[in-house]
């Protein structure tokens, strides 16, 4: 796979999981939708039911800023497995315009029910992956 | 969603994510077969190809043993959203006749190709979970 059919992959995948490290330097991870514009990616507290509006994932990030973005591929042929790993530093904003017409042109359910925010920038710094096949 | 329940979808899973720190302090993620045995997990580094053998999960591993494994549904239908992490603390083995069968148990993909090692331990030291609906 070359790093331009990666980046499609990745761009294109509904969900990612993304990792933060804990104060305690623990690692954290949780899905989220998300949309790459340019070598930034934008991903938002949104309207879905949370546990608590005190998300560990934004806790984390003012400790430490740098975060991991997974897309991968599953079925049981293991020939046809592939992910793509984007690596990145993050800011949190309260409200972004850009961040909302990011995640809005790529999920429609945004229209009905926008994200509050805060929403998260990633400046893209480095991109991994790996296809079996 | 009830704990039994989280434990079921998490057990079942056919891919989780797995959330290593580095040394430097910085999340690093990538997909993983796995198998849950009892409050246990197991992982192994497999035949599957690899960019390199010295794979970046062990060096961290060996730094910090803590590690998040995540299993999670998506559907552009956000009421069937759901999510399980473990938390646990790993030990890797060179090589795990328990870890070998938990595995074999659950993927016939092994079968053809057991995982050659080494094998990661995980013993989970926590739950979290959650469901759109």
């Amino acid at each position: 796979m070359e790093e331009d059919e990666a980046r499609r992959r990745f761009e294109g995948a509904r969900v990612g999981h993304l990792a933060t490290v804990t104060s305690q330097g623990h690692p954290h991870l949780v899905p989220v939708t998300f949309a790459v514009s340019g070598n930034t990616v934008w991903t938002a507290v949104d309207a879905k039911p949370k546990r608590s509006t005190r998300l560990q994932r934004l806790a984390n990030l003012r400790g430490e800023p740098r975060v991991g973005l997974l897309v991968d591929h599953y079925e049981d042929d293991w020939e046809q497995l592939w992910w793509v790993r984007s690596d990145g530093t993050a800011v949190v904003h309260e409200s972004s315009s850009a961040g909302l017409a990011a995640l809005r042109a790529k999920y429609v359910q945004y229209d009905a029910q926008p994200p509050p925010g805060p929403f998260i920038e990633i400046s893209l710094t480095g991109w991994r992956w790996w296809s079996a096949s």
